[in-house]
């Protein structure tokens, strides 16, 4: 089969299609090429999150003569592809559900302790010449509460490694409500932001979700641990973009309802003009949930066993639309 | 008693002391100021890193009519006091040894998250305009093994969480050689070294251990781990200053022996002319090991403790020279 590559693959994973004796084209698109039917061509197209396949890029590529037959989302989140258009042009869109899972795991925990401590703040001063020891005190993330608002795979790895820390687990999901790890469910995202200091952001972005987590529901956060410590308030997102309101964080920080603030992941990005960067309390990372040598080794694996069962007319496991 | 206290104390701790009856006097001291004696009128006198207490500070401050009778260490490293000199002057030593615990074992999971995972470094991108996702790919722990050399309190500690993340953990302790929950024990910090990817140091500043970790240890890290990964090498201080030779890191890192260092302490501090802060590889925090405050709380809890002992008339508990 013909599969373009439009946001980059692992190169064994490149390597085991042409060994299955597919072609593989790597080449990013303007929205403007795709818009011009530029992966029609290809019966499948892999792509990562910056290729945007709205309405009218599936529509373009699947009109007469059309050969794209699958989408494959190498990683989680489908927000930029057209679900209903791709299944009225009979296109089927699989994603690789679980093989960033602990890639985002890790990432959240390491956020959660860096911000908490001031990992990349002692950093980045010392680098500017700064001994800033004595304005570093942090907080300890033992004994406190953790919130995780959406309660799946992710969430629930960051819960196994956060208990381990000797942090409690607070959770709210609509479709989930109780667990075998005395995670504590709560009935509302107020109820659950109320109870902890601590909260990170693990469900989708939707009507529902976006700005969710805005000033006002920070409000709510209690700055002090359940030990009676002033640790502050402290927000993690490694999950999306849109989820969190960013001018409702910036304000939170500037007056010290939020002590820290770390996300992966921006309402839009490349996010370098966010004012938030002006701020010592803010931690970034430019999406890079996903950006390990594992987890794009996993991505490659499960991108070419989809292919082959597609290719063998089977309907891969992760589709979305079947 | 009359208590100097030389680099800062918990606020609430003072306040207790003050309530004891205790005279509490916060001054930081040049070293000209206690060769010259200063200390020697008050009955005990509390420091952390930043005082160093030599033989000759010692005995000039334990001479005809001194009061001096306690010297308490906030916190755990008794390197800047000359033991043989204050027993020889009977002078008490004690330290707050488990106070900080907690708070250096996050920081040590921190700073391996946040190394292996570029977090410091794409904050530091971000500030600088750079939207750096694509140099940003990391390595996971999970699945690779962590060699933690010294097997102590905090090296436990990291070892229960690592193990949540789902690393193997390895050791070298001199003491310590075996456990009872799955560690591997080596029988030379060569052999640890071989066998791991990832190093976090928790063994005290001795003669033995000084530059014990120089370039040709490192050169034996395998780059690889047992997943097969190339995830490179990654090492963690957070225990003192001089264990690790920052010559030897230097030149590992530029050579691309080691992937990342994360340094919390440095043989000389403030460290703000090293080298390494040059490098990409590199992630410094200006020695916070201890710097949270729940750590400063349990050490004002353990302090007003000791001098409640020593007041009357009893051998603090963790007394190093009874």
């Amino acid at each position: 089969m013909r599969i373009a590559v439009t946001d980059g693959i692992d190169v064994n994973a490149k390597k085991h299609l042409e060994e299955f004796g597919h072609t593989v084209s790597e080449k990013h698109y303007s929205n403007e090429e795709l818009i011009g039917g530029c992966i029609s061509e290809y019966d499948i197209v892999v792509i990562r999150s910056a290729t945007k396949l709205t309405a009218d890029v599936i529509k373009a590529n699947t009109a007469k003569d059309s050969k794209l037959s699958l989408i494959i989302r190498a990683g989680v989140g489908v927000d930029n592809i057209d679900l209903p258009s791709a299944s009225e042009n009979s296109v089927l869109v699989c994603n690789t559900p679980s093989a960033s899972t602990n890639a985002v795991v890790e990432l959240t925990i390491g956020h959660l302790i860096s911000s908490c401590r001031n990992i990349s703040k002692g950093d980045r001063k010392m680098r500017n010449g700064v001994w800033a020891k004595k304005g570093l005190r942090g907080s300890e993330l033992r004994g406190k509460n953790l919130g995780l608002l959406g309660y799946g795979r992710i969430a629930r790895g960051v819960a196994d490694i956060a208990r381990s820390i000797g942090m409690k687990i607070h959770a709210y999901d609509p479709y989930v409500k109780s667990d075998q790890n005395g995670c504590m469910f709560h009935d509302s995202v107020e109820s659950l932001f109320s109870s902890c200091t601590h909260v990170s952001i693990h469900c989708f972005l939707s009507d529902e979700t976006r700005h969710l987590v805005d000033y006002d529901m920070i409000s709510l956060m209690p700055q002090k641990g359940e030990d009676g410590i002033q640790c502050g308030n402290h927000i993690v997102n490694c999950a999306r973009g849109g989820i969190i309101d960013e001018e409702g964080i910036f304000r939170a920080i500037s007056n010290g309802q939020l002590t820290t603030a770390s996300l992966d992941v921006f309402e839009v990005e490349p996010a370098l003009k966010s004012n938030l960067l002006q701020l010592d309390g803010f931690q970034a990372t430019p999406h890079i949930g996903a950006s390990t040598n594992e987890a794009q080794s996993r991505i490659g694996h499960e991108i070419v066993s989809i292919v082959q069962s597609h290719s063998k007319g089977e309907t891969p496991d992760s589709c979305l639309n079947r």
